[in-house]
């Protein structure tokens, strides 16, 4: 009998959806680099719905239920008296998302006497502390790849927007005007330009690859070097440091993880290397950039546009200043919880536990720290320490 | 000596602007399948500035009048005391853009006695009685290639926002929510989708092209079957009917041009082929929709989005019913008249007048219609006949 704390987003404001616009989603066969799809036992939820929200539950409460164990779902998850904090005492595992993260601190770890696994239902383990789950031997694990594609796309979606000037534009057609060169005296074509991501992993890679027919010339900055063979079929220079990356680049995307080596690597120092009217769009993590420079950046002209869908803390204050900065194509933190993704971090976080309380393994590309060390794919991509500093901040916006 | 009659969009409401957000555009070598850009003997205008509203003139003031041919530029263009009908009976060429067309409806060519040519800014020649300039003997002429790229990334950022649901998303952010179920209840992923073009041509096909790595599955229907390689290289499904991809298909978009045969093919009957939950790009022109039927699909629920820049007339009615249907990703007519496409079309017209004056014979891929017939890419892309009927409804809107 164990007792599972899971976070989760709140409802439609309209309450939980009876319908949905589409019938059905597309099958995929597995992920681009031949990485098996979730393979949980069974599922209970139909693939299309909202399962990421409070009373979505993750499609888990009935095998939990009906396996014994206690399922507290609530999206109440800053300040002390919120529900995660009082149930964390006696929970075997937390659940949660990076769009609505529960951030678990070292204070928190030290409550969680009985804490034994945090998973995270996506990719990205930033909001915990990944020190704390070390020394507390923690089992951390995330949904690997489950939403990267989904990412990709809206990176490339918003490079587009930004670069064309979208949202202004339909403004212009949705208040009645017709006013063209209001439009377009901001909007370029992509063709041509020189495009960099910060990392190539799954999700850097992807855009690399979606860009690639668009004719511009792909830049990629990464520890790891790329194969030879992916190098010379995407035409991509290599970096080794930002500041090289930022002088070559129109448009630059992060997509690499958030731990403190790479903590506010966008800064006012960092933002003179780019080009003037340059690019950025980050949907890695809102902490990968300095709030204020980015905004300044904006204000100035150094930035033409600035969009994605990360923020820091997670809900975003009302008056953070990327909500109403010019030239923004921000979301909230959105990207990886399309519908699509959605089915398939459910099923993944279904497959987590079916491991978990049958004592089978998990998936090595799904862990992060096991045995008090950085395991699986998290001794490529994490570097332990702790990045949740800050984040009771959250609380001053939160439920 | 000779009378040119420029019809161009307005400037932006703010003026004519003096600095840009970025400092210069790409360098492209050539079109995609080969064609060479645009050779004028001399440009006068800085590529990456708005040359497509009326302070802009495309640049060809400098050049006309130390020619000694007489420039007339202006936005005043529909009912019958507009500058354009004004300077008609003396014009030997007019110049106009799909943006901002001057319909030269057989009317206005019984006035302008002594007009030879009409000139596009852009692509698409639909808003010139083709039949009326074939009996008129007067040369139609566009600027073949230069802003199908832009277009295409038009379509395929269009389609990723509707299919992710990204306006109403940024809207949350902006006005200060964080709610993330609201925003994802309608947004999916595209990977896996069924998507399908209507017409292969430049347009089409770049679309195609965009889209293959984004592991859909790709449609098209054309009347000229793609060589087989291109088939197989972006492993394409072949229609010879709407019906049949309509019925294949999650998101459409047309890239067909606008002539009696296509006018109004999306209607009430043929929106029922589609599968609910549908989506629909259409930056090629607004007459191949029956405006109302498109209204009532998003409002039913048939249509899960419809986006694109194209309506009919243009400009638009202040109360065309797709500036406020629901799920609409629409603009004004930009998609071909970004900053990169406008250098592009400034010097393509620049190259046809220099060729007019001299002596020297347009290049067929710019001609429409020439010594009384179809002539050039004219004789692939359209009919003879008329497609401008009810644009008389644009001086409703005027200026």
């Amino acid at each position: 009998m164990a007792k599972i704390v899971c976070v989760l987003y709140d409802d439609p404001i309209t309450g939980y959806p009876t319908s949905y616009p589409r019938d059905d989603l597309p099958r995929l066969e597995r992920y681009p680099d031949g990485q098996a799809l979730p393979t949980p036992e069974a599922i209970d939820f139909k693939p299309g719905a909202l399962l990421g929200s409070v009373s979505g539950e993750l499609g888990l409460r009935k095998y939990l239920e009906s396996n014994g164990h206690q399922f507290v779902v609530t999206s109440s998850k800053d300040g002390a008296d919120s529900v995660l904090d009082r149930e964390l005492p006696d929970a075997d595992i937390v659940i949660s998302q990076p769009f609505w993260p529960a951030y678990m601190t070292a204070e928190r770890f030290a409550k969680a006497k009985k804490l034994k696994m945090v998973v995270t239902a996506g990719i990205g383990s930033d909001h915990t502390d990944l020190q704390a789950a070390i020394d507390n031997n923690v089992t951390v694990a995330e949904v690997t790849y489950c939403n990267s594609n989904s990412v990709a796309e809206h990176v490339v979606m918003t490079m587009l927007a930004l670069v064309r000037n979208y949202i202004p534009s339909h403004e212009w057609a949705v208040k009645g005007g017709w006013n063209i060169a209001d439009c377009v005296q901001r909007s370029y074509d992509i063709e041509g330009m020189q495009v960099g991501t910060v990392a190539a992993g799954r999700i850097g890679l992807r855009v690399l690859r979606l860009l690639n027919p668009f004719d511009v010339h792909l830049h990629y900055l990464d520890r790891h070097r790329l194969p030879a063979e992916v190098e010379a079929e995407l035409n991509l220079t290599h970096h080794d440091n930002l500041e090289s990356l930022a002088r070559a680049c129109d448009v630059v995307t992060l997509n690499c993880p958030l731990h403190p080596e790479t903590e506010h690597m966008i800064n006012a120092d960092s933002l003179k290397w780019f080009k003037r009217g340059a690019y950025l769009v980050n949907t890695a993590r809102g902490k990968l950039c300095d709030r204020d420079a980015v905004a300044a950046a904006l204000e100035s002209g150094q930035l033409a546009g600035y969009g994605g869908d990360v923020w820091f803390p997670q809900p975003a204050p009302k008056d953070h200043p990327w909500r109403t900065m010019p030239y923004n194509g921000m979301t909230p933190h959105i990207s990886g919880t399309s519908l699509s993704a959605q089915a398939r971090y459910a099923a993944g976080v279904r497959e987590i536990l079916e491991c978990f309380f049958e004592n089978r393994p998990i998936r090595d590309e799904y862990l992060i720290v096991q045995g008090g060390h950085l395991a699986g794919v998290g001794a490529h991509s994490y570097s332990a320490g702790n990045a949740t500093k800050g984040s009771d901040e959250a609380a001053r916006f939160g439920k």
